[in-house]
């Protein structure tokens, strides 16, 4: 099996996670990818950085100019961020014949034209799946899945900070400061938030997204860029009111008079997919001309979910320049066996036809009682004593041979009139 | 730019996409995909379908044969179905040095050891992202985006029939019969759907999803399939009423006793992101140890959306095949001007702060109508005469350039106590 050999340059939140992803799933991966990544340099100019990850002597490395000269590194995974070293350093690496993989959407929403002409002149490529989204494959399915199709809008929720604020002030009825304060202390927001609720971080990314789905590429300057610091209880609560609800979206659109693309707080109905998109999960709305309406959801940052998306871009990488490697490993098809329905476990919602009078309630629990169920819910809405009434009953976790051994029994009580309805409940 | 010469055999509803899109799109695909795809043959044994898609005499074949024992022809794309015909062409086309796409669930389901272990025989591939969900990318997500994930659990809704009837039910409260009957009528069911509803399409589909998840393949005929036939407007209403909606859920998880996998209805809570995937789309919800929860979300069925996925497998194909080629077009980040926020056109929320006096409405609505912006609602909850309260106005589509001239001078009105909220609604 070939190598490929891979060096991490920045071991903050990211690159500590591909650091433990890398060392965690090394024989996973190489069983999936066909390939093996070895990791040869994680690099930091910051000591408490390279110890917080127990590094062994032969991979921490202090300075990057040692990475990015060393000629046995085929690809440098920048995870420093910003515009300033990391700009130089992917710059050096292509100039030395490295891939890049890279996290960095500041960089490519300012610098895009310029990186990436740089990679071309030097055939080597760079990618970039976790600067947008996190752990969510939307650069990958705009390039790839969706290749035959022309996108022509883009709505998404692409900052995790901003949404969860927008949802607890939603949800749980908090003023802004209220909700900044949460998010803050759950660490879902910076000491200085502004990058993130006055919508800049959503700017960057949207840049990101319209040049890959539409092949062109707007300035970061002319996103017109609405933050949601001005949003108060009474919008979220009359815009409840009349059905929607208000969620900070970054958006692009190809129409006849040109690309629009900006980032706003917006009314949403609620019956739209994006309105259910809470807490600090991202969403990408997307319309394609043969596949129709699309979203992508997931976990937009984190250590391990962005992670995940990098590693994948290692693998993509390296699968293709060590070409001997197969296309897609086969499925196996590795028969095993199902586990039997009768050992599985739910919850169950339960309706019962019965005899509306006094005792029938308590026939019931017993019976399920004695199966070890137990009930979380009881709904008897209609009242006709004598005649036959459905009752409602939702179970907590029970494995399924009992709750049938229960609804057995059940089934024979004289106040049931007509078998049980059974359904599980997923939460 | 080197050329992948593909035959299309089966000219249905699927076939019949990927031949438009392979003839419409031909140069944007060669251009994102630095290959070009030659559309060789494309063949059915029904003239009529032939017929319809105005075939050129060059690549109008009738008899399969020809296809299979085709030397120029790199891939054959198989959209026959079923396991008869379809099994053969295609263990003859990997005999034969041919790869092979497909979108056939039933074949990969129940035959899939033996086809995946004939690919791998004759070193031939076979992609089948049109198996399962239609356009939706989820089997390159979980080969290739989830690389580095252990997936523990997919909640998925693959059959669009079944959801689009429970979806009718549900909101317009229609009894099972009647959803069935409209949904026959628009097209989403077949004239005897049992294998829709009584979730026999879904079992297909969960049982390839969990293969290609878990590495693990669970026979069809243990997959537990409970249909939706027997769901009647009551158990809607009940479940609506303790917080829950039913969905036809294709579930497999990896638990401690094993995989868990089966087809039933489920009630979900409202407030989870797929009880909010409504009439015929599909999504599959899943969780991986690195990333989290994610959803991928979008049509399950039709002519263009698969046959969306089946180009992409084709085109990815191709660029492997044609190892000359790039491996992913660079962006070009040419630079394009947006379209000015004040050129845009929005449905508008007004929150307006005013004294509450009668002919406030009237001096407002008649400066929105002079910039041409007409309102859709109003609405004004609080009474409190001579004193400041808000007054909500939602907009029809209206020009921001308008919008802001009306707001400019609507804010300098005597009756107008506060800078007016403006907010964007997208429908």
């Amino acid at each position: 099996m070939k190598t490929f050999n891979v060096a991490i340059v920045g071991l903050g939140t990211v690159g500590s996670g591909v650091y433990k992803i890398l060392k965690q799933k090394a024989s996973l991966l190489a069983h999936r990818a066909g390939v093996r990544i070895r990791l040869v340099a994680a690099c930091d100019n910051d000591a408490k950085k390279r110890r917080a990850l127990n590094l062994s002597r032969s991979i921490a490395v202090r300075d990057l100019r040692q990475v990015v000269n060393d000629p046995k590194i085929d690809c440098i995974v920048e995870l420093i961020g910003g515009k300033g070293i990391a700009k130089k350093l992917i710059l050096d690496a292509f100039k030395n014949g490295k891939d890049v993989v890279t996290a960095n959407k500041a960089l490519l929403a300012e610098c895009g034209k310029e990186v990436f002409a740089a990679a071309k002149r030097s055939d080597r490529q760079i990618y970039f799946e976790a600067s947008v989204g996190g752990g969510i494959p939307v650069i990958k399915s705009l390039r790839e899945s969706l290749v035959s199709n022309d996108i022509s809008s883009i709505l998404s929720i692409i900052n995790g900070t901003a949404n969860y604020i927008l949802t607890r002030m939603s949800i749980d009825k908090m003023d802004f400061k209220q909700a900044l304060k949460l998010a803050q202390h759950k660490g879902y927001a910076e000491a200085d938030p502004s990058f993130d609720i006055e919508g800049i971080d959503s700017a960057h990314k949207i840049t990101i997204l319209s040049e890959i789905a539409f092949g062109k590429s707007v300035s970061l300057k002319e996103v017109y860029c609405q933050g949601i610091t001005h949003i108060d209880e009474a919008d979220i609560e009359f815009a409840d009111e009349v059905g929607y609800v208000i969620k900070l979206l970054a958006i692009a659109k190809q129409t006849k008079g040109g690309i629009e693309i900006r980032v706003q707080p917006t009314l949403l109905p609620k019956d739209h997919i994006l309105a259910s998109v809470n807490g600090s999960f991202n969403a990408i709305y997307l319309h394609g001309d043969e596949t129709g309406d699309m979203l992508l959801y997931g976990r937009g940052a984190g250590s391990r979910p962005t992670a995940s998306a990098v590693v994948s871009d290692i693998i993509d990488l390296a699968k293709v320049r060590c070409a001997n490697a197969p296309l897609l490993p086969y499925p196996a098809f590795a028969p095993i066996s199902a586990k039997k329905l009768v050992d599985i476990e739910s919850r169950y919602y339960l309706r019962f036809s019965v005899i509306d009078k006094p005792g029938v309630l308590s026939q019931i629990s017993s019976l399920l009682g004695k199966q070890g169920i137990s009930i979380s819910d009881v709904m008897q809405r209609e009242r006709k004593a004598g005649r036959v009434v459905p009752l409602i009953v939702l179970t907590h976790e029970a494995y399924e041979k009992n709750l049938r051994a229960a609804i057995k029994q059940i089934d024979r009580l004289k106040c049931i009139k007509k078998r049980t309805q059974v359904l599980r409940i997923e939460e």
